[in-house]
This record gives structure tokens, sequence and C-alpha cells, in this order.
């Protein structure tokens, strides 16, 4: 049993669903290498943003899905909204909502050496801020 | 240390919430033995159901459970939803919305050889299709 | 590697999200020393309470999401409802719909003895019933 860590930056993306998939699995291919079974956790450090599983193919899945979390959450100016937490603008409190929401950690199988995700899973970042820096994300992987 | 894994398929079931708590443990029953201290990770590989953990007795909880979906995500034909992702139905984009909203990844603690639940808590498949077919599940064990 | 865990109550807290990071870090604090590489899972043996990771510093953060879960989730009694599981009070169908909206399961990164959560990170348990009484967490630490 093993485990390993790194530590790195997704760069920064407009407000919206991302497919990030492939900018993990290159970051991580080294810690995959050889491993039969184990757990690759994804941590993002943020709390404007979340990690989510979802599909992986089609981008409209990603489109209506920035569009139902801006429906769920209101958002707004003033009176319009119940937010008391507004200093950085109308999409701060909605942003933080969403992070909890579906969550900033994703923990995803490893088999033979690579992530057991089904046919039609991808890993997005999900990004709820109109103007997000990078995102810094840590990866775990433990097994054998 | 040790890392064991088991694929399985779950079967068909009906929209709505379904308590799975014991057909999880039938597979990893063997897994499970020996294990003083250790996490389990049920992860689902599909994007149009859920895991999630809540109560494990009264079914009216489950019910009430997918009238909340229901109520949440709009689900309709046509202008009366925002949807673009709509060729495989009414009940396709509002699944994957489900599917991110509950997770499909879940992590039990394991305690002397048994799950560490709760007294109500059970574990709970979310059929968020009107028509799925059989759902694929990876568990994996690791622990001492 | 290794895997430690340890069992132990949160205190009774009032409707609302509560950061609990210190009380969490002051319980595992001797599972952290010594690991340079790990995860710790935080787990909540509750259907009616959940754990999510946000915002450490503004209390309004707080306040504003608790905001929220009364707005998406309807609350009250008889007809204005649709809720059939409503035995135990208006409160309590509301508070299972919101434990598995947050959950109570949470996977947190461990780098040279601590937890990496990012700089505006905190642990939240978000208690959704009116009276609660204290909260049962099981803490798992595994890594080397």
């Amino acid at each position: 049993m093993k485990c390993a860590q790194k530590s790195f930056r997704l760069p920064s993306m407009g407000r919206g669903c991302h497919l990030v998939t492939s900018d993990i699995q290159k970051q991580i291919a080294p810690m995959l290498a050889g491993l039969e079974c184990g757990m690759l956790n994804v941590f993002l450090q943020h709390t404007s943003a979340s990690l989510t599983i979802n599909e992986n193919c089609d981008p409209d899945v990603r489109v209506d899905m920035e569009t139902f979390l801006r429906r769920v959450v209101p958002e707004g100016h003033g009176s319009s909204v119940p937010w008391t937490h507004t200093a950085e603008g109308p999409d701060d409190m909605p942003a933080h909502v969403k992070s909890s929401m579906f969550g900033a950690s994703l923990s995803i199988p490893i088999t033979k050496g690579r992530l057991s995700l089904g046919t039609w899973q991808g890993i997005w970042l999900c990004e709820h801020r109109d103007h997000a820096s990078s995102r810094s994300v840590v990866c775990t992987v433990m097994g054998a």
C-alpha cells in the first residue's frame, strides 16, 4: 500500500461547467501507474467552485447544468435577493451555495492503473464566479 | 493495510429512491471480514442516478425525497423547460442534474468488520430515469 | 500505511450552519501527527444534519446558507407542504432532504500532518432540526 499526492492549479475558467478529466489524468498518471486497486481523491481548495462527475460527451449537459444552478440559487442586487454576504458581488453568495450543493471533494476508484469511471462519466470543474482566477487542486492516490 | 475491490450490477429499478444497504453488504461481506479499521467507497458508474445515505426505516422518506427532486428540477416538454439536452426524453436532463446534486460516490467508515452507519442510516440508490437498465457499481475497501 | 479511527459527539447545536473545524481538529490531532500523506474522512451518523466545506471567515455566509436551505425545501403544516413523512414535525422531512443535498461524509486530504484545506475553507456541521441532540461523528484517517 502506498499514498501519493500532487497539488497543482487548473487554469482560470469562465463561469459554468467544464470537463477536466484529461487535465486531472495528465497530472496523476505517474501516481496511478502500477496500482492494481486504489482510490483517487480530487480536492478543490476553494469555496466558490465545485467538483462533480457527470456526462463526458454532449456539451449541452454542461450548459443545462449551469442553467439549473442559476435558477435554483437566486442572484441579483439589493432587495431582489435574500443574501447578506454581498460585498464581493452578486455572484459571490450564490457561488458559496453551489459549492456546497455539488461539493469540493471527489472520490473515484482506481482499477489496474486506471480510473474506474463509467463509459459516460467525466470529472467536471464547476466555476461559480464570473471572474475567477486559477483553482488549486490536491490529488491524493492510495492503493496497492 | 489492504485494498480490495468488487464490481457488480444492481438490478433495474423504477424511478425513485431505493434502499440498497443489504444488497451492497451481501456483495462486500467477504471484503469487510477481519478489518479493524477502514473505509468503503461505493461508486456508481452512471450519470443519471445517484447514491446517498438517508433514513433506513420509514419508506415515506424515500417517497418524499422523490417528490422533492421532481419539484426542484423542472421536467416536461418543449418551451415548458429550459433544457437543450432533450434528445433522450424529458427525464434525461433532470436525471443528470439530480445525479450531481446527490453524487455518485459514497464513503463510509468500517469498524471491526462492519459498516459504521448510524442507527437510522441506510444506503440509497436514487434512480432518476423512468426506464433504466441495471446499474454498475464499484465497491472499494481499504483498511487494516 | 496505517488506519486510525475515532468516534465522538459534537455538542447539540441550534438549527443552522456551524463552523466545527477546530472541534474536529482537536479530536484528530494525535491521528494526524507524523502522516506525510493521507486522507481524513469525517462521517456523520445521522440523516437530519449534514457536513460540508465552505467559508471559514464571514459568519454571514453561514446565515445565508441556512436562508437558501429554507427556501429550496418547503416547510410548514398540512396541505401547504408535499410531504407524507410528517410525524416528527414540520422540520423533519426537510431535514432529510437537506442531509442528502450536502451529504454526511467528507473526505479531506492530509499533507505533512495537517489537513490540506484551502485558505478560506472550513468544516461545517449543518443542523437541520429545530431541536437536535448531540451528533455522533466517526473520523477515519488513512495514510503513511
